[in-house]
């Protein structure tokens, strides 16, 4: 029998906050559509129009320049679609050819999968490396850039490593070259400020459930003048820019989300960051044979990215799974796959090191104890797997 | 003061299910992702599963030809690209150049502005016109259609009229000639009956918020065997086919919607239809120059588009707002445009006739008191919108 659950997998997905699920449930009676004129879907409209403030509040836009999605991978690809689109000029250089895209090797799959399928339609893509924190190398991009960018899209912080990327310093990069910018910042909103005017960026992708919101809902900051294009043609929805009958409960529930954090981070974010420093500390005190991945500073306040030598990861977690703890090998997306983390791989790790990383992600709920349970756990489950493993040779074993 | 709310537009939204709601509210302690690998990720993947079940048993299919999406448009947008995309050699004729798409003049937006848009990306798109009543004249699909033909989508039920087409042909029309066939049965599922088998279809659309269950969710069945393409990319999701974490309370809405739907679809239908007919007769009574839309029998059990000489459509819509009774002149996705239905014009009607129509659809909750309601406030305001316009000059005014 589990004697508790610890979930630290927040950066995979987070619990709704209480207050969201309030406002959701009470949304379940606004149930009029908001293209409708009568007052059924006035009611709608209003909500969906309150959240859309509350988001761009959050992260510093006015609110025609928030685009409500189904995901934050519909954004990431609504974004990198728009430079197959010959309409826009921007798009294409000046002797006809579709311009080139530059992003990076530690991307999210949505965003690295979205890239080949851009190149066949015949969109150049250019991928820029990282150093050994698996921060996007700033030099080699700007040596890599030229007239013929149309886009940049770098990630705002890594979801593996939780890695922050100096996104300021690429968006004026960018612009200088003539490009524009995009940041996927899914791992960014709700756990560290976001300011798309301080950071200068043209594009801007947030999810709803990683911010303590609903899943199957997200969106995309596009700046006031920056061209677009939809991926999702029909209704006039979202100003003729994501059509489909728009998502009321969830817009709503993310919404919430953004205003309560928007009041909670500063003091979640200290909370977190000292429960993350906790558990590094205590792993560091009681595993041999270790490695944090990740830039120390530059990082979410909750993430924890360590290799464990000569230890599967998929092992580790099937054993934390059954004391109830909740971890990762890397990204929930490329869960299933078992290739080793491409994020650690372009940061010069070994196929076998990143096989035998995990991730701990922090969130609100979490508490002492949960670091202390999964103190109390960790280091017999780590010698239990070394045990097993003939890959493992060090003192430990 | 409102003596009372009449909600009669149920085809561009449906109130949520009191069953669903519930459902809904207990998924939302379901947190989890369910590409997780943990304790967390797999509860999440058996509710997904559980509804995707039930969803395929409710239209006929099998739990892998189900995929979720974000929405009805998602979905219709997504068949489309399929046939933009050349690495498909259905979607590619003999001499290299992409095959044709045929639709209809009567469809939703989503597919009208995805025909247009996938026109200029190459793929030629051809539009078969329909009779008096709507309903897509299969006689000039027959003779439309060759070799050329990759595709072939046409609503099942129209949004506006109600009025019912022969898919069941119209698939057999298509595979006869080598193409495939899709229908967007977004009005139907939940309204009428949908056996994916028995239509012969390969694509079919449906969408959550139109059987009772949430916004935000909708899927396409795809056939075993179909060719298909993915519109987002990204993570493993969906089998690789829709990338984006899981909209888990969505998706578990809807599930649970298509097995209330299962169970009560037959006694509603009856019950809706008969309020249908009874206000139909009620305005045939006490409304002079009018004129019903759509097709007499082969028709939406709930739906009932009638056209007022000589009014404008929108001050109807105002006026009976008044008195607290929704109901709208056309697809709510079309909303804001002042242009005449594009329906109704292709069905032959007048743009000053097509001006003046008012759609009325029901659903599982309205009464005979909501009818009397109706027919109490109706004909006085159909009286004194006559009495403003200069249009109208029967004997009514």
């Amino acid at each position: 029998m589990k004697a508790r659950t610890v979930y630290l997998d927040n950066n995979a997905t987070t619990p709704i906050h209480p207050e969201v699920k309030k406002t959701m449930i009470e949304a379940m009676d606004i149930y009029g559509n908001a293209s409708s004129v009568h007052s059924f879907g006035r009611k709608a409209r209003r909500s969906i129009e309150q959240a859309r403030t509350s988001i761009s509040d959050f992260i510093g836009a006015t609110p025609d320049e928030v685009i409500f999605m189904g995901s934050g991978s519909e954004a990431n690809n609504t974004v990198l679609n728009i430079f197959t689109c010959r309409c826009f000029s921007c798009a294409v250089s000046a002797d006809g050819k579709c311009k080139e895209i530059i992003t990076s090797k530690v991307e999210h799959p949505c965003v690295l999968r979205t890239s080949e399928c851009i190149l066949e339609k015949g969109t150049p893509v250019k991928y820029v490396g990282s150093d050994e924190y698996g921060r996007v190398d700033v030099e080699q991009l700007s040596k890599m850039i030229s007239k013929n960018t149309g886009l940049v899209s770098i990630m705002m912080a890594n979801n593996e490593t939780g890695t922050i990327m100096d996104i300021k310093r690429i968006a004026a990069i960018a612009h200088a070259n003539g490009a524009l910018m995009h940041t996927d910042a899914v791992q960014a909103v709700g756990k560290i400020p976001v300011d798309v005017r301080d950071l200068g960026v043209d594009f801007l992708t947030f999810s709803g459930h990683k911010l303590y919101g609903p899943k199957g809902v997200g969106g995309l900051y596009v700046r006031k003048g920056a061209v677009f294009c939809p991926m999702i043609h029909g209704g006039h929805q979202e100003q003729g820019r994501r059509a489909g009958t728009e998502n009321t409960i969830g817009i709503v529930g993310m919404g919430k989300a953004a205003e309560a954090m928007k009041h909670e981070m500063p003091a979640d974010v200290k909370k977190i960051k000292t429960l993350r420093d906790k558990l590094k500390e205590g792993i560091k005190r009681s595993v041999s044979d270790i490695k944090f991945n990740g830039h120390p500073e530059e990082c979410l306040p909750g993430t924890l990215n360590v290799s464990f030598e000569g230890c599967e990861g998929e092992s580790i977690l099937l054993y934390m799974d059954l004391e109830g703890i909740a971890a990762s090998t890397g990204s929930a997306c490329a869960s299933g796959s078992l290739d080793p983390s491409h994020v650690l791989l372009a940061m010069g790790l070994g196929p076998e090191v990143a096989h035998g990383s995990i991730r701990f992600s922090f969130g609100r709920e979490n508490t002492e104890e949960d670091v202390d349970y999964v103190l109390g756990k960790l280091p017999g489950i780590i010698e239990r797997v070394r045990k097993m493993s003939t890959a493992y040779t060090g003192k430990g074993k």
